[in-house]
């Protein structure tokens, strides 16, 4: 019998040892993870915020593998042996491997600044900083979120929603600078502040402040009082275990093609761990999300045992829920095509998500970027009161497929007053990126004549 | 100056006028209609159900033309005359035509049923519909709705809702017979049932009784108190106008070419009063819906005042709401494909709205339709609380894009456990029909081994 060893059990491992399974019953597989508890990662803050409860978002591994007719051993991996195809663990046991996957995923990046260490520093990674974070809060009225990515965003919303006093700093000069255009940033920045969050963008934390436990922070030159600090600055690839196993790392995670396959033979990666390529620049991205890390772990899972599975790159389509908005992105931004040289033509519409005269219609911002040279898709950006996950679909879609301006004016949607609007807002915004054009194109005509 | 008329003054006439003013500035456009408000007949439903306000879905027509540069007539045309290119209204004014654009609209179809003159038996299409059923509804306790189609079930929703004792009558074995798959109207005539309407399928009216007004209404031989009765069997394309001017007639609307253009030169037709061209199987279709009739109207609108723009025909993409949940379909169901000859595989898909322990997380199910021979989508049923539409769209746009099963399952969708599950039901519904397609290849192979 052939034995599989996934190294790893969140999302990517798990799936990668069910996918394995169905795709070759008679492989025998083995799962290492150092905890029981398996749960999502993106369900934390809504843990913080008191919306979900831990024991509603928390399964129990072992249970889930026993299932499936998985092997799950809760123990922790100190060594990967490539030559000898064995990995080693903290208890003494060593699992021999015909294959194997590696699902370390990521470990959240620590900026250095005096004071990090102090007890009340947290993160919020794994379910065990999430029970840390709920009983500190338990008695403290100050916090303040270092770092404005998706993370450091859905942190500060939660705290708020726990009523305490939230300062969220950001050392860019917006708020989700990787995942949107500014103007886009802009509109979640008044949403927090209008919550009553303290933004402080183009900061930086210099200092922490304390004697043993937190007491404050100082921003700018600023002492803002704390008692808890949750950093969200991102999170790093773990890839500790790899590094001196002949493993290649490529940028910041292991280096897969799109078999998932490391420089290895017979060693395949999936998830947080791994650097993924981008489907439109073919340029290597961090894309930890849990829909990419379901996609490797598909792969991989799949190649590992004989099967055929590719993975032909990301989009990084996410979406986030901040107070009463979703905020929804996919492909790129007008920034990522500039940093590409990709000429762009941007199609804007503002509309509802029902009828206008529909009880509970909300408002929805629809931002469509085209590549000028071709029309074709190639991002959006959008941010309403509901419904923002199917159009976010629909343009992933949309920019797999190669679509034009025009594919999506002739989209043929659907209507009723209360649940989506006689006009829609994707074809909305394309009209307008479709007009922006024929100005541009009279603009060069009238220029021409000028010369 | 050239001048366009246009007869008809609901969604599509409008949408022709002022797209045919952006389309050419210079034109004179002329817009007759009998009455000066204007609003959406789907709206109708909510009116009823007291979700909305008339007040709040009327606009006035005469308004909306001046701050469009329209010319506004209220008044009935009485007669085309193709030959000389002259419309004449009942008050005896005539306007002179280069272009014309007929947009009749459609006329509730009514069922040859002894009684049904009677007071008390309505029609529901126009506003003052809605206005007379509001009026008598005030009063009455029993009511009886004729048709299972989209309108009978909005309509028997609404009156429901206004706690009116409820019986539907459908002739067909099911309810929304040429929309949906039996198993998916099923679970509509279960949400129904739940809700306390009583459902009367395989079922004819022979008779509605009453002296003056209605009193009961015979089905199956049994008589039912209703001291309303609303029909809702249909709607029949307007053409008696057209009748005699030498305007073709096909199926039961307008014929209209890929460019809205009826048979005699510069005569255009939009909206319900046109027979659509299924994108799908070619044939000649009612699609009376309002999506459709904007398309034909910003098609009709461009081509009569010298742009250029094309209508390639329908995938009937719908959307309904009754009680707590969303119908949507779009394209082809089984049914449909039968009677055209296709051979197709089917994918369904049970999952929620959002992640599954998430506060308000709704149940929702899918079901995809392909054509077996090439893989291509060409139908799909969504019921689900929430988030309907988006799907549906994104699925329309994949049949116009002849995308195949194997690109379903590879969409990029985008998670967050407050608005969208880790695994995206559509892929979900893809994966079960590849999984099919490869049991009816081994089913083949062993078939064969037996020979």
């Amino acid at each position: 019998m052939r034995n599989l060893v996934i190294v790893g059990g969140g999302e990517a491992g798990f799936i990668s040892a069910i996918t394995a399974k169905k795709t070759n019953p008679r492989v025998n597989i083995t799962l290492i993870n150092d905890s029981k508890e398996f749960y999502s990662p993106c369900a934390l803050p809504f843990v913080i915020s008191n919306e979900v409860g831990i024991e509603d978002i928390v399964d129990d591994l072992e249970e889930m593998c026993r299932e499936s007719g998985i092997n799950c051993v809760i123990d922790t991996v100190v060594l990967i042996d490539t030559k000898n195809r064995v990995v080693k663990t903290k208890n003494g046991h060593e699992f021999r491997y015909d294959s194997l996957i590696i699902a370390t995923g990521g470990t959240p990046f620590i900026p250095k600044i005096p004071g990090i260490e102090l007890d009340g520093v947290h993160t919020l990674k794994t379910i065990e900083d999430a029970r840390r974070i709920m009983e500190v809060i338990k008695g403290v009225k100050n916090a303040v979120v270092i770092g404005g990515g998706a993370i450091g965003v859905e942190i500060s919303a939660a705290l708020r929603k726990r009523n305490l006093n939230v300062t969220l700093v950001e050392i860019c000069e917006h708020l989700l600078p990787k995942a949107l255009d500014p103007e886009f940033s802009a509109i979640v920045e008044r949403k927090l502040s209008e919550n009553g969050i303290n933004l402080l963008l183009n900061s930086k934390v210099d200092e922490i402040i304390g004697e043993n436990r937190v007491d404050s922070v100082i921003v700018n030159g600023d002492e803002i009082k704390a008692e808890i600090v949750v950093i969200g600055t991102g999170v790093i690839p773990r890839v500790e275990l790899v590094r001196d196993c002949g493993i290649e790392i490529f940028g910041r995670g292991i280096k897969t093609d799109g078999f998932m396959r490391t420089n290895i033979e017979n060693v395949y990666a999936a998830g947080d761990c791994v650097d993924s390529r981008s489907l439109l620049t073919g340029k290597l991205m961090l894309s930890q999300l849990a829909t990419t890390a379901l996609r490797h772990a598909m792969t991989a899972g799949t190649n590992a045992v004989g099967g055929y599975a590719t993975f032909e790159g990301v989009l990084n389509s996410m979406l986030l829920k901040v107070f009463d908005i979703e905020i929804g992105r996919t492909g790129l931004t007008e920034n990522d095509a500039r940093e590409n040289e990709i000429e762009t033509i941007t199609g804007v519409a503002r509309g509802t998500t029902r009828s206008h005269y529909f009880p509970g219609s909300k408002e929805i911002l629809v931002k469509l970027i085209f590549n000028e040279l071709n029309r074709s898709i190639i991002g959006a950006q959008i941010i309403g009161g509901e419904g923002v996950a199917g159009k976010i679909d629909l343009i992933a879609f949309a920019i797999v497929n190669n679509a034009r301006i025009e594919d999506l004016i002739k989209l043929k949607y659907c209507y009723t007053p209360s649940s989506a609007p006689p006009r829609n807002v994707i074809v909305l915004a394309a009209e307008n990126a479709r007009r922006k054009l024929q100005r541009r194109e009279e603009e060069r005509k009238r220029k021409f004549e000028r010369i």
